[in-house]
């Protein structure tokens, strides 16, 4: 059989023993606090029915869902042969990947409204893909941590989200965040009062490029999209807003004055901003951002997104959302969410030099295969090591110590237990501190006292 | 739009919290252990390049392979219209989903020879897709818990793996299991002593169903597979095996003296054993099984499989293979492994009702809301038992009490915190336990004291 280099898809990690425990550091701290603010877990399948999936995410999500071929001869059931591969799809391909985490939830609520106790609060931590052209720090196959309420309109739900997504970062050692938020209702009254209340979803996208592109394109793209000189001037506080955020709110309360739906917006911010007081988060970082979009159009209230400072980008988001769950059958479910992007936590802890230096938990002692005859009393210690929980292995075969001890090394464990016939004669175990190269003879009773 | 009522895709599986808790506990706990015996986990992509995956299982398993679709226009590339289905799959996907953990092991160990420590020991918890027939109680998502040893020859590997084994299901609360064991040694031996070596296959492939469908049909399939009445009558004694295993061992022993192989392996076993002696496993439950074949033919020396007793099939099987990365370009590796069926695991558990009382973690407390003017004595309570790391969540509207109640109640949740201007005004909090109904005063030092 011909032999080849194999290799990754593109845009896939492996994850080592010491990559795992960082991610999963990340997700018990996460999955603690979420379930601290009373979030239960959910889990939903890696395979759904395109029938579920499409048109959900526009145009551009939908070119970067996984589809899955169909099991035996998908050409079975095709009516004629094709060229047009958005013809043959459909006939060939009825399931995808999880492409993010709310469809999901939104079909799991409609299948199961009757046996759920709304408010339902899930949390969701789970892979998704996406077929995204692979760059650096962007994966195809990466993990989203959501938490979502279902079916409660009250603004107090935005607020506990806000103070936990500061109870996540802060837990992590994240010190310089801002948590940026807006509401639809700013949006719209802003393409209100630039006179332009038809072009709101333009408005958003190109607000959306701000970080990236900067003021000048932002203003070109709103040229190009029909606003007038005239509605870019009323626009012109946008890109020139005080840092300090309470002259933000009065800047912003005096400038939407006239427009209802902004000021509706504004107050309701207003109440969250008294709720997150209320809860007792102190110095909290969150800053009122009126150019903050987002992508996602399902939003229809409050929207929110984490940014660490001297990140680009952001390391999480949410909002408000009305009628999700519409499209599978049940009207009226209104509800609010966020969602740590846990690959970007990563990157950013690790930039920081964050994750605690305990996290790997390798094996704490290496036990010495000297040679056959002492290995009834090495046996004896390693199982003795165990049976008090500390995390112990032998080499398998009686190679030479010297190999033994490379080993221990290149592995950085903090132990080896050296056991051969004097040792086992006298029931003694001599143990060699690896980074000191000492070495010191203890009796099995010391040795588990020692590494306890 | 259209409102379709959505399903979940046949086979597959929605996880809510109870089922997720009691999942993260079998995990958990199979991961402590395998940690403690000196494994460290490994984790690789959900999508693998078919080029990786296919020419590995089988016909039969190529089958059940997942393919994904290429992105974009999969057709664009096509050399010339087909209604063959055979000759267009490897032109429109070049992925596949995960169908195994043992593939991608070796492929990560191929990649990744020269900075790897061996002997490795790693573990992976991950699910596999395959696409079978869905049936009570297989699934096309499952997840599968391996753990190797790659690049170590010695039989204290396998001891190790036994006991391990012994240690998990002990932990588990699984009393009554049984763990067969079997050589491909044996196998050959028991061909051989039949005067059929080359059909060693053909005897595996019906042996392997000895279980499910009785000796007759193995018989029968042994007969039309060309197995002669003479050879039959050579193998009689493998339908009528001693119960007692110290019996067993000698039958073998003396029924292979002849078959220089199944001598061999006998003796290979037989190490294993004393091996297990030496690591101080008492009261094993570990049974020698010639007709323990397995259907994997990558399988080089011993074979094990756990079953549990008065329960159909095995939750978890391993084996030592040889060369298993030679088709990756990387020769004359030898490793031994084994793997829980975790799904299969957590059946056994709820069919004997082994899962801990304490394993769902919900809300301890909710607060009732009951009128926005005590609502700031009512966040102060909340926030208070969060920072004291109880589960606390705030019931989001002011709505009728009862429907508080109705919730707390359908949720299980066991206390409910009602904080109206009576208790705001006095600096207590009214404590209701939904177990009695009874209800008592506290302040909130006493109430963090309580719940903590």
């Amino acid at each position: 059989m011909q032999t080849k280099k194999p290799t990754l898809v593109q845009g896939t990690r492996d994850f080592g023993a010491l990559e795992v425990f960082k991610r999963n550091y990340l997700v018990d701290t996460i999955r603690a606090i979420y379930e601290k603010y009373g979030f239960l877990p959910l889990e939903t399948p890696t395979l759904e029915y395109l029938a579920t999936l499409t048109g959900k995410y526009g145009d551009e999500g939908e070119q970067l869902l996984y589809k899955v071929l169909n099991s035996g001869d998908f050409l079975a059931g095709v009516d004629a042969p094709t060229t047009d591969y958005k013809t043959l799809l459909p006939q060939i391909a009825t399931k995808g990947l999880r492409y993010d985490l709310t469809v999901p939830l939104m079909r799991y609520v409609a299948m199961n409204k009757e046996a759920l106790t709304f408010p339902f609060r899930r949390y969701q931590i789970q892979p998704v893909w996406r077929a995204d052209r692979p760059q650096k720090g962007r994966y195809r196959e990466f993990y989203q941590c959501d938490t979502d309420i279902v079916g409660a309109d009250s603004l107090l739900c935005e607020a506990e989200i806000l103070v936990m997504i500061h109870e996540v970062l802060r837990q992590l050692g994240v010190k310089e965040f801002s948590l940026h938020i807006n509401h639809r209702g700013i949006l719209k009254g802003l393409a209100a009062l630039a006179g332009a209340a038809d072009k709101e979803q333009a408005l958003c996208m190109a607000l959306d490029k701000l970080e990236k592109v900067g003021k000048e394109k932002v203003v070109e793209e709103l040229q190009r999209r029909g606003f007038t000189p005239a509605a870019l001037e009323k626009l012109a506080f946008l890109f020139a807003l005080p840092t300090a955020q309470a002259a933000r709110w009065t800047l912003l309360s005096t400038q939407l004055a006239s427009a209802a739906a902004g000021t509706q917006g504004l107050q309701d911010l207003q109440k969250i901003m008294r709720y997150v007081e209320a809860l007792g988060l102190e110095n909290h970082a969150i800053t009122l951002d009126p150019t903050l979009a987002r992508g996602l159009s399902y939003y229809t209230g409050t929207v929110f997104e984490v940014k660490i400072k001297g990140q680009a980008g952001s390391i999480g988001g949410g909002g408000r959302y009305d009628g999700l769950t519409d499209i599978f059958g049940v009207a009226g479910i209104t509800g609010v969410g966020f969602s740590f992007g846990l690959d970007r936590l990563y990157q950013v802890l690790e930039a920081l030099a964050l994750f605690p230096a305990t996290v790997g938990k390798t094996t704490q002692v290496l036990i010495a295969n000297l040679d056959p005859s002492s290995e009834t009393w090495a046996l004896r210690v390693l199982a003795a090591l165990r049976a008090h929980h500390i995390r112990a292995e032998i080499y398998p075969e009686p190679v030479k110590l010297k190999k033994q001890l490379q080993y221990a090394d290149k592995r950085q464990l903090p132990w080896v237990a050296i056991i051969g016939e004097a040792e086992q004669a006298a029931g003694m175990v001599m143990l060699k501190n690896m980074q000191t190269g000492g070495q010191q003879e203890h009796t099995l009773v010391q040795l588990l006292q020692k590494l306890s």
